[in-house]
C-alpha cells in the first residue's frame, strides 16, 4: 500500500512502534507514587510559609495513624515497597518549571503569595528521613525534624500508602478485570457527576478536590479532575493538588489544617496560654494572608467553646470548616454565631470537607441554599470509590481512615480533641487535661468512615 | 536519570515515542470498517461451500433494507464516506495467514470443512461491484451478480452502514465523552455478563456471539468476545466471525440463514415444485454437511406449515434455529414435533437468536431447562448496545432493524413470509401467492426491534 493509501489498521507498523515503548517500559526501577514536590496539598505550602515565618526552629513529628485498625496494612503492603516509593519522594526537588509557577501564578486571585523567602527555602527543599518500623499488623511510620519540614510528608506518605494499597488488588487483576474495574469506576463516578449537575441546576454549586491523600492513585485523581473539569464547569473550583492545578490549569485551593492548633497548643507554657493558643494561631495567620484564605478551623479542641470563648475579631473572618461535626449542626452553630456578632451570614462561607458523599452534599446544599455560602472540598468518595467495581472484591481497593499526624512539638504531646471524640488523639492523660481545660460542649461520636 | 535508576514517568520521553505515532496516524486515508474478508459470519462461509456446488451459475441481487423507516439513514451517513468504505472492502483479499486457518483449522470439530475448490475460489475472491444510490432519506444499496459473490456482501454491508453510523455519534463526542460512553458500555456488557454467569449457575448455558452485522464496531465486537470470553469459560462457545474466532482462538459458529430456501423457493418452477422447495434446501445440505451443521430454519414460510408438512427424516436433523416466533410458543411446537415423529426432544438443539436480551435469555433458559437442549446466538443487545451510555444521546447509538437480503434470483423476486407478518418481504402479488400456498397457520405479528 503506497504511502497515501495507507490503511488505520491494528497492524505490523503498530506493533513495531510499540516495541520500542515496550522495551523503554521494561527497563523502569520503579513506577513511583509520587512524582513531584507539588503533588501535595495547597494549605501545606501556606502553612509552610507561616512556619518558616513564626517558628522556623520548631522541632516537629509527624505520625502514621491508621483508624482502620481492622484493616492490617503491614500485611497488606511490602515493607521494601514501601521504602522505595518513600525513597523515591525523598529524591525529589521542585523543578524549575514548578518554582516558575509558584512565582509566577496567582493564588486566591493575589500575585506573589509566596514570599521570595519561601520560594528560596522551597526549592532547596527536599523531603527529610522517615523512621520506619512494624508492629502488630501495623507500620510505625515517623518524621522527625523542623516543622517546615516534617509537615510536607504528611500528603506525600499518606497518598504513597493508599496507592500501594490499590495496587496490591490490582496486581491480583488480569488486564481485562482492570479494563472492568476502571470502566465501572468512570461510570460510577460520572453516575455522580449527573447528580452534581441536577443540583448545581438547582442553586450555586462551588465544589473542588480535596482527594489527595486518599486518593485511589495520581492518575485517577487527574482523571477524576478532568471529570469535574467536563462535567460541573465553573462550579468545579479548582483542586488542593498543586501539581495537578498546575497540569490542569485549575485553581489550587485550602487554607489551614489541625497542625497548626495543634502545635500552638502543644508549646502552650500553661493552661491559660493553652486556652489562647487557637486564637494565636489566627493572629498569625491574619498577618500574613489576605481575607480570602482567612477560614476558620473551629473543631480542634470543640467547636462550641471555640466559637463561644473567641474574641469579636474572629467573627470578621471570612468563613470557616467544620470537619468532625454533623454538618446541619455546625453550619446552624456557626450561622447563629455570625448573626450574634453583627456579621451577616450570606456573605459567610462554609467549607464542608468531612466524609462528603453525593447524599451529604445534596442535603446540604438544600438545607443551607440561600442561608451561606457553601463550598465543598470533596475527597475520598470523590477519588478513591471503587466500590462494587471490581470484578472480585479485593480489601486493598477499600478506602480507609488513615491520617498522619502531628504528634510532638518540640519535645511536648500534641493533643486534638474534635467535635468527634472517635477523632480525639494524644496521650490519655494529656487528652483529659485539654477535655478539663476547654471542656466538651457541643461533642458527639459517630462513625469515622473515611 | 541513568539507565537502572529510570523512572516510569508521564513524561517527555513517552511524548517523543508518540510523535513517530501520530505523525503515523495522520497520514491514513481510511479507517477502515472491514479489515478482511473472514470478517464475515462463519454460515456465509458453509452455505458459499454449497452454492458453489449446487448453484454456481445461479444470479442472487442482494439489497439493504432498512425496517426502522423513521431513520433516515441517508441523511445520517456521507454517501463519499459510504463508497470509500464499500470500495475499501472491495480491495480485500484472503491472506495466507487466512487461507492457511480456513484450510488448517476445525470446524464444529471437522477438519477440511471447506474443500480445496472452495477454498481455491474464495482465495481469488474480491467482493463484486455494488449499486448505490438515494432515494428518500434511504440509500439503495444493491449487489447483483453471481450468488456465491453477492452473498458474501451481506455482513460487510451491514456492518459497515452500522459502523457509520455509529461513527457520527462518536464525532459529535469530546475525547472525554468518548471516555464516558466506552466506560458505561464496558461496565453495562459487564452486568449483563454478572446476570449471565447467575444464569449459568443454575443450569447449562452455552451462548455465543451473532452480532456481527449489528456491531457497534469490529474493536468493540472484539472487547465484547473477550469479555465473554473472561467472564463466561467454557458456557461461551463461540463467535460467528471467522476472523474474530481466528484472532480470538473461538470456535466459528453458525449454519444457514433465510438466502437458502428463498432462493430455492425463487427458482421454483411451479406451485408444487416451490412447496417442495424448503426441503430440497435441506437435502442438497445433507449431500454436504455432517449432523452438527444439520440444523432446521424452518420459520422462512411459517413454521407451522414447515414442520406439519415436513418429511419424516427432516425431523432427525439435529436441531432448529426459530427465528421469527415467540421462542417459548416455537420451542413448545419444535418439542411436540419431534415427539410426534419419535426423536427424543432432550437430545435436540434449539438455537435461540432473534431479538435476545438478558430478561429473554434468562426466561427461556428457565423454561426450556431439561425438556431440549438449547444454545443462544447474541446480537444486537451483546454487540451494539449504549443506550443511556453516552453522556448527550445521538440516534447514530441507537441500533436499527437493518438487513441485507436477498431479493431477486435468476430475474426473479424473492419472498420471505416468516412467522411474523411484519417481517414479510417481496412484491405484494408474489407474498399474496405464497400465503395461498403455505398458508398462514401459526403466523402472529410482534414488534421486531432489532
Amino acid at each position: 500500500m503506497s504511502a497515501n493509501g495507507r490503511i488505520a489498521s491494528p497492524g505490523l507498523e503498530e506493533h513495531r512502534l510499540d516495541l520500542a515503548k515496550r522495551a523503554y517500559d521494561h527497563t523502569f526501577r520503579i513506577d513511583p507514587i509520587i512524582r513531584s514536590l507539588l503533588d501535595t496539598d495547597f494549605y501545606k505550602l501556606l502553612m509552610l510559609q507561616m512556619i518558616l515565618k513564626k517558628h522556623p526552629r520548631t522541632k516537629v513529628t509527624f505520625s502514621l495513624i491508621n483508624r482502620t485498625r481492622s484493616i492490617r496494612i503491614a500485611e497488606e503492603i511490602d515493607e521494601g515497597e514501601l521504602r522505595r516509593q518513600l525513597d523515591h519522594a525523598r529524591t525529589l526537588r521542585l523543578t524549575q518549571q514548578e518554582i516558575t509557577y509558584l512565582r509566577g501564578n496567582t493564588f486566591y486571585g493575589r500575585l506573589a503569595m509566596f514570599t521570595p523567602d519561601t520560594i528560596e527555602w522551597f526549592s532547596k527543599f527536599r523531603l527529610p528521613e522517615y523512621e520506619l518500623t512494624k508492629e502488630d499488623g501495623q507500620f510505625t511510620l515517623r518524621f522527625h525534624g523542623l516543622w517546615a519540614e516534617t509537615s510536607l510528608w504528611e500528603v506525600p506518605a499518606l497518598s504513597i500508602i493508599n496507592e500501594l494499597r490499590a495496587r496490591t488488588a490490582l496486581k491480583t487483576m488480569s488486564r481485562f478485570e482492570l479494563d472492568i474495574l476502571y470502566s465501572r469506576g468512570k461510570a460510577k463516578l460520572w453516575s455522580k457527576v449527573e447528580r452534581l449537575r441536577a443540583i448545581r441546576d438547582r442553586g450555586p454549586l462551588t465544589l473542588g478536590d480535596f482527594g489527595t491523600r486518599r486518593r485511589h492513585g495520581f492518575l485517577w485523581q487527574k482523571w477524576c479532575c478532568e471529570a469535574l473539569m467536563e462535567g460541573l464547569g465553573a462550579s468545579f473550583n479548582g483542586t488542593s493538588n498543586v501539581r495537578l492545578a498546575m497540569e490542569l490549569g485549575l485553581e489550587a485551593i485550602g487554607t489551614n489544617a489541625h497542625e497548626l492548633p495543634m502545635v500552638y497548643a502543644a508549646l502552650a507554657e500553661d493552661d491559660v496560654a493553652l486556652k489562647n493558643s487557637r486564637y494565636k494561631v489566627l493572629e498569625d495567620w491574619n498577618e500574613i494572608y489576605a481575607p480570602g484564605l482567612k477560614i476558620l478551623l473551629p473543631d480542634a479542641y470543640g467547636t462550641t467553646s471555640f466559637l463561644t470563648e473567641a474574641p469579636a475579631w474572629v467573627a470578621s473572618w471570612s468563613g470557616a470548616r467544620p470537619d468532625s461535626k454533623d454538618p446541619i449542626t455546625a453550619g446552624d452553630e456557626l450561622i447563629q454565631w455570625w448573626a450574634r456578632n453583627g456579621e451577616n451570614p450570606e456573605e459567610k462561607l462554609i467549607i464542608l470537607s468531612d466524609g462528603l458523599d453525593i447524599d451529604s452534599i445534596e442535603h446540604t446544599a438544600t438545607y443551607f441554599r440561600n442561608r451561606v455560602r457553601l463550598a465543598y472540598g470533596w475527597g475520598t468518595n470523590f477519588t478513591n470509590d471503587f466500590a462494587g467495581c471490581a470484578a472480585t472484591d479485593h480489601p486493598g481497593l477499600k478506602s480507609i481512615s488513615l491520617v498522619c499526624k502531628a504528634v510532638e512539638a518540640n519535645g511536648r504531646p500534641t493533643v486534638k480533641l474534635s467535635d468527634n471524640p472517635l477523632k480525639a488523639t494524644g496521650p490519655a492523660d494529656e487528652v483529659e487535661r485539654y477535655r478539663r481545660i476547654f471542656g466538651t460542649a457541643g461533642m458527639a461520636p459517630h462513625d469515622v468512615k473515611v
